[in-house]
């Protein structure tokens, strides 16, 4: 349930407002030169503070606490650990309420009452930061792979609307994968777009993916679709199919695109149910939230595409 | 890569032109009543024949192998196999083309040339067959939960165009599942999304997938977007969650909506490389298939959501 | 729970009296030359028939109904089937006894008494058949290693007594592993003795393992026990750790020894408890079973190794 | 690789000189009572200082960093921790000899030079004290059960000569379970046998196991073996088998004996294999270690013991 690939597997552990969140990465090759340095720059660009963001600030100092020996890794599992610090250590008093959009109701149901709600748990986007710091150990297992994300920029509107009025937003991420070689990918079932698909939804707030023109592409006809190879090397006049046929990378791009719902905290005043009263109420919620949590969410999205990508060019070493 | 599930487990074998193609189902509990007939609505829904579909037509009558004793269930694996038998058993030879839209190229560079390419393979959507064995036994596992799936009725317009000029069509399949009940969804890694998605991007020819309003959610305010609970029982006014919050089910419907691109195969003139002559050329594709291969998949969509849920719901008897 | 390996990975169904028992070995590399006939061999050392055997004779022919293409694997699953056909279909009825011994009575608890229990059913010695296929299959892919188990002498003479009695006897397997390089094995938790005796302890009748002088170095000194290494490539000048430490290959022949008890089925009158009359009494069971199942299973605990030296090697290539 | 378990699963980390040691334990039900008090009395048993034991001497504080809240389990995944702080943080440097006896060289050439060799790293005895955490928490779950390991004490003359001569002794561990029902083990291939072996043979020095009398077993005739049912719940007037048949538990005590090498750890000379002279010399090993860390281990064996049985007990509500 927390544990994730198949010979570069990742085990997550934490809650918002625990004592430190962080991660366990089985499977990394012995021998890769890593320090905590190398994870700074992705976990800067994950970091809260800029426009649109929650004002919890924190450290975010990742803390490497095992595998690493005289500057590398050493075959053995790497712990990489997170404090949290800049938390409001509050009882808390269930007030009747469960936050519309948020995990707070299902996981109530789930645990019986006895997951930890303080700051939405383990179900927080905080839990994203040990995500990030396994997806640059990921990348430098794949170095000539590169992974670049980015908001779509037509969300911006309404986060500009959103921060005017207590609002938030929602927003699209684009990713693309270079330089990946034809043949990665396990059908039947660890499809490329399976495996990525399964790593992306389980970021807080995704709602949707698609690979390619997706969506668009089930209201094409099968030659307006269909890509056309033009050189030996298996490039494609068009990439509909968003470099991957049949489950396996073909050797062009791989495009995908995540759909983020927006920030369920909301400072408007929004009804719902009121489990003392039994009858819909007005609340208005308090705390330190994202306008539009998509904003910073494209790091985390390159962070499990390389995960993926990791397991899979590892696993492909095998018939090699 | 070929099992999937995690105490409800299914392994695919077989490809388009061999033998037989089957699925071996572990962990379905004993004491099922459970024969072949119970398969066959499921696979009538799924057969080829119909408008729009592919003129092989096979049996497809299912035998089941292993796993029951006095029609029922033993605990013991279940084995269900399909024979091929309408199949034109040619000498493939390489002609220099690999078709457009199709995994032959990926899969050629995946398996270094070795892959069976008759018919597609492992890669034939034929290969869905016995996945909707394994959903009926799915389904008798929980009998109180509905899939319901259909197709999104814009795409025929695209059909009939596509009939008449030798072309295929896309389509887009919307599932809804009934009388789920709250909390089921193992979080972090899998989320009812996260699993849903795995397994429904390994039918062949899907490139996106949303929960709810998950698209359009990208472009939404939150107090556009957050449910509303109106009810003790989780019932909320809206669903743009599509009955998932956290990755947890909330109680309400289950809804999501599966993307297919048009059928690969089209009987109009393509271009693409012959890597014979190094260049890009006109080729025409014969042989069978279906104009939109959407149309057939309602059922297949189910077949895999209930093979995520059942396997679910078993593992929420854990916390029981 | 009938699915083992992590990449090389065998998944098994079938009853002693079903229709056919059979196994999916999916993870083998593309390009393998790969037929029937290359099972054979070992499928004759299994076989029934010789001094102390069942008087059962089925022809054990494997057929294979997938992953091979042009006579080679394909990197699809391979699919391998036995029909069953010398068994006598009889309408089982629980006479009030289970037999003693085997595993009828822990089987009708697990599965409240849906198990099938026609000549045993899932726990018959008839499963080790496809084991054995995909055994070769594992050794195809690691041909420079050497299996070598053999019957360790000494039960012999329990053996002449038990025919003559109408009794039955245990045995001691001694296995031989050879040309296996440093290195192999994944602590921690996957350990080389961890995977073997996991696999070893799945072949029906066997209750101890030991790697090395297991069982005698309890009762050493570390003086004694210690293998001291006397060339540049490891070799020592003893054996006492089976070639085996912190549970990875050190570059010596791995030997372990496998203890089986009786076979259950024995001849001569036993007592047991009669759940009708429910009080102990005096049963005679008849049938046809092995006076000495030990005598068949040297090629059934080299199959079990070579699948999980195989899976192995395969991790191993990641490393490389 | 360092994960371990299907529903109940953990996941290790660190090394013997590391900053900390760990586990992450997942799939633990909500709403058990827990706190770092518990795990004191088991983490005391294994604890260093008593006769025959290392001088090595720490705190052993757990440090429960995740999954509690309101001191019950949450259903999020448990980390414990246990911080490293009396070693000796030295620079090693490699002087021709790899440890007769330890993991060493194996170590050296599955991780091409780049593992961790302080102490041992991930290869020493100190995994296991996290692991006896986990175990605690195992035996939670399942309060009824009781586990019960112990020193055979055959094995102390020996002891006595190696403390005096600056030897070192193995040992066996009897481990009895009481109070497991009939009907818990998972064939084919996670049989009872097949788990608990798996789990014994990662606790370091572990070269051989028995299931009941089953090193004798092999010398034995069936009419002596074979354990009769006196009752109705299945209690038998022998336990031959150690309480499983076909994998399976049959109602009665579950027994297993687990076999220790010596330390391999010695102050005596020994020889070895100079890998800078290239030739054999002698040798002394200087370091703190345990005469006989079997004495330490019957905790260790209790805690992987309840680890499996705790897996399997929740598995087995699923087919209730």
């Amino acid at each position: 349930m927390n544990t994730f690939g198949n010979i570069f597997k990742i085990t997550l552990y934490g809650e918002s407002h625990g004592k430190e969140i962080g991660i366990v990465i089985d499977g990394c090759p012995a021998g890769i030169p890593l320090s905590e340095n190398d994870l700074l720059p992705d976990i800067e660009r994950r970091k809260t503070g800029g426009y649109a963001s929650s004002s919890r600030t924190e450290n975010d100092t990742p803390e490497i606490r095992s595998g690493i020996y005289r500057g590398h890794t050493t075959g053995a599992p790497i712990m990489i650990a997170f404090r949290n610090e800049n938390f409001r250590d509050e009882d808390y008093q269930f007030d009747g309420f469960f936050r519309p959009g948020h995990a707070d109701y299902a996981a109530y149901r789930k645990y019986n009452g006895y997951n930890n709600p303080l700051g939405g748990g383990q179900f927080s986007g905080r839990m994203t930061l040990p995500l990030v710091a396994a997806g640059c150990i990921a990348k430098k297992i794949i170095p000539s792979i590169e992974f670049s994300a980015h908001i779509q920029p037509e969300c911006m509107a309404n986060v500009d609307k959103a921060i005017a009025t207590g609002d938030s937003a929602g927003g699209i991420v684009e990713c693309i994968i270079r330089n990946l070689e034809a043949g990665i990918g396990e059908p039947f079932f660890n499809s490329l777009e399976s495996l990525i698909s399964h790593a992306i939804f389980s970021i807080p707030g995704v709602k949707a993916i698609e690979f390619g023109n997706g969506i668009a592409s089930a209201s094409m006809l099968g030659s307006e679709y269909n890509d056309c190879i033009v050189s030996s090397d298996g490039q494609t006049a068009t990439n509909n199919c968003g470099g991957i046929n049949g489950g396996i990378s073909n050797g062009n791009e791989i495009v995908f695109r995540t759909y983020f719902h927006p920030t369920p905290s909301i400072s408007k005043e929004q009804k719902t149910f009121n489990f003392n009263t039994m009858q819909v109420e007005n609340i208005e919620i308090h705390g330190r939230h994202d306008a539009c949590y998509a904003l910073r969410s494209p790091v985390i999205v390159e962070a499990l595409a390389a995960i993926v990508i990791a397991d899979l060019i590892l696993i492909s070493k095998i018939a090699k």
